[in-house]
């Protein structure tokens, strides 16, 4: 069940390049997002109104889409605007026929789709994915494909006592992550999670863009992680014994990433990580995003082994233990979410 | 729901040549196909009544099939004629063990299976599809495999107006046969259906057959579509001005097309475009299938698309317009033998 | 409908070296299996309590498992002893936090698993595989996957009439087989089955591992078929008109092979054919071996298109006949096993 009064991530503004026809899925509806000659954004039902073929199969006619099946075309806002033939039938454009249009919105980098009721389509609900847009901060966007329901990927970024043992060689590199307590905050839409792990080993990404000539670091991950299933995070590490605002020989990141349900058992998974302009050049950039790929890669082998077991046995008893806080929290107030909207509720969260 | 009191399409004749047992499955039935030495026909079920393997994997000897399984023998009317080692045990060969066996027709290169009542098998009904076998007609074969139930396929081949969108660049080449308004007449198993298209460009296809010299033509489709899939066209065009009996610099074209569900998702496509013996040599033969190859793949392209999204959500809305006239008609007549056969009745049509 | 109480063969002995943690799915329940320090086995669900992560993809920490998605560790017992960070907490440990332990038997090289109630495992049920493990004996080990019913494998093994037609080209060679008549017999946990192929000539497989001089041979096939589904077969060939304890051109076989169902509709299939040690050298082996495999390809090909025939149209029917009545006898068996079973009853079998 999902919530669907939410913006949902479709794209990063790139892949609109060039007047291009991006055809997406988001919550098993197929969509088709481009940009109009004016720099707009429309984001249509992929599905002809007609016989269903996909608009994505079609060809732009300046800010119009024609359906290249049986020549249906449509405005950027989704009206039919012609039919080829119809006039000399007698008959007009039937006024209503159209496809469905959903409100779209560009918030620094990313294109975003409101699933819900367009009336209740906010602005204001928009993330603050600032690093994707920020002249102090630096990255290359990330993009992966999960054969996995999108509640398995929530879940392993609302606890982070996993980098410890799946990416003990790469973001992990020690037990105390797991070990260390975060405080847990609910947010209206979402949950804010705040862990410190002092004195451990740099981790072995750090590792990789920076030397620490032996020194042993404080690290912190401080993160919201708000509907439908964004984390927006600050993490980093500083030598034991440096002072707070001592940036010399820290490692400072800010990490935006959005999980958006392809369908009930897929995913799209945008991300990227962000490292401080004036600490590090493009090749620090690059083996950052390099980094990062590699423990995606170890996040999505263990989702998907263990998605395989629960699809094997979806009823199997999973046993809560303290480290679950965040992710319980989170699961619940999704459900809630998304038992409002059902009962006809504007989707907002009481208490 | 498909019509079962009808001849389908199983194979192309040659497809039976030295010997060949052919396994196709045709309405989810398993059958295999082979020519006895006398040059008959023997259509039986691919499937021993014994423990179920398919006959097409054992062997022939002489007329008959044995199962390489355990050994049953069955002759090409599907009776059980040995069962290894019965004699010692007393035991009689049963008088009744067989294998289904279907009423099969080889007609002008096309061998049909009548997939109903046997008793109701009629030749009468075998389509006319001179061209398949006629000297005054030059074609190759085609065949073409479908995962989309047969439906969509009859769907496209009876609404021309895809041409010019979906076969912009080989079959259609200007947006008037969209526009075009043909004449559909019902026919006893069927739909007639006639479009003229005055003074348009020759579309690509007969370019790379026929050099032009920059006229118009005048185009014409005129075809029957009949149960359960099949389409027999003459189609042409004539530069505008030339008399209509005037050939000299017309192309003439005589298409033959079966749709033969395998599956209720999944379709064999058997094929040709034939042009007059006496206006073209081998070369423009070739030339032509190999066109036709290119926009039938058009045409499957366009069709699996529309199938995911069909598939996707079965239950959405498709807007019914003017050029629906034909398959909807189409699939009325289906559904309505379809119910009357469901019923008890011979599969024939009253109105 | 499987009968739990029973020993599965789970792996070849060697598939444990080197520390394995070998994970492998049985009657659809997901097992890591692995052998201590001390030599001992561990089976245990392959499926962390907490997020159902495969403990096959975690670390062995001496004869533990530790979880390498969220870092839970268990013993070789399958108990939970260590929860990362749950001190911090002020909780204990929970004393019953496990995964399910199988009671597992290691028995002439073959690992088997107990899939039904702990406390009725008996390792008197333990099927006499003696060539796996036996000075006198020399084999290669064999594995295959298959994507059918383990039930059509076992059906396979109980009618040896197939060997004169799938395996015509090599373990068959002659109709008789199909044509002789095997003595049946029930077992308290299964079938035996004895036949007699006099005067045939040496089958193809027999010829590629020694020259019988154009001589005819008297062959025999003598086996157990026991529950789940385990095979263990004398058999050979010895020159017509030799005395019966004559070895000196015969061919002696023992056979032990296990299938186990990795879901309801593929299967695990573990076996060797062993040569007496005195009658053949490395090369003779490994020709016996690679015959093998090359007639298990043959019924593989087999049973996976007789499964597809099953698998579109499971309600048609299948004819019983005479060579039928083993098979028939062991499904009989199995179904009264695992209804018994069903019932809460010991899996005995009372007649």
């Amino acid at each position: 069940m999902f919530v669907r009064n939410c913006w949902y991530v479709i794209a990063w503004e790139h892949e609109l390049a060039d007047g291009a026809l991006l055809a997406r899925r988001v919550l098993d509806e197929p969509i088709v997002v481009y940009r109009t000659s004016s720099g707009a954004l429309s984001a249509l039902e992929d599905r002809c109104c007609h016989r269903h073929a996909p608009l994505s199969a079609g060809r732009r006619e300046g800010d119009d889409l024609r359906c290249m099946y049986h020549g249906l075309r449509f405005d950027a806002s989704g009206h039919c605007v012609e039919i080829p033939g119809i006039a000399a039938t007698g008959a007009k454009l039937p006024a209503k026929l159209r496809v469905r249009s959903y409100p779209v919105a560009l918030h620094r980098k990313w294109v975003f789709v409101w699933m819900g009721d367009p009336a209740q389509a906010d602005v204001n609900l928009l993330p603050d994915n600032y690093s994707c847009d920020h002249p102090d901060w630096r990255y290359l966007p990330g993009y992966l494909h999960y054969d996995t329901p999108y509640e398995l990927i929530c879940d392993n970024l609302l606890d982070f006592s996993h980098l410890s043992y799946v990416h003990e060689q790469t973001l992990g590199g020690s037990v105390e992550i797991a070990q260390s307590h975060p405080v847990i905050e609910a947010l209206p839409r979402g949950v804010r999670v705040r862990r410190h792990v002092p004195n451990v080993p740099p981790p072995p990404y750090y590792a990789k863009v920076r030397d620490f000539g032996g020194a042993r670091v404080n690290r912190w991950f401080i993160y919201d992680f708000v509907m439908p299933g964004i984390l927006l995070m600050e993490s980093g590490g500083r030598p034991v014994g440096d002072a707070p605002d001592d940036d010399r020989r820290a490692v400072r990141l800010h990490s935006c990433q959005a999980l958006t349900p392809e369908t009930a058992t897929s995913t799209h998974y945008f991300f990227q990580q962000a490292h401080r302009a004036d600490a590090g050049d493009a090749a620090i950039t690059r083996g950052i995003h390099e980094q990062l790929l590699v423990a995606f890669e170890e996040d999505r082998r263990m989702i998907t082994a263990q998605h395989r077991n629960l699809a094997a046995d979806a009823a199997a008893h999973m046993q809560v233990l303290w480290m679950d806080a965040a992710l319980v929290q989170f699961r619940r107030l999704k459900e809630r979410m998304a038992r409002e909207e059902a009962r006809g509720g504007v989707g907002e969260v009481s208490g």
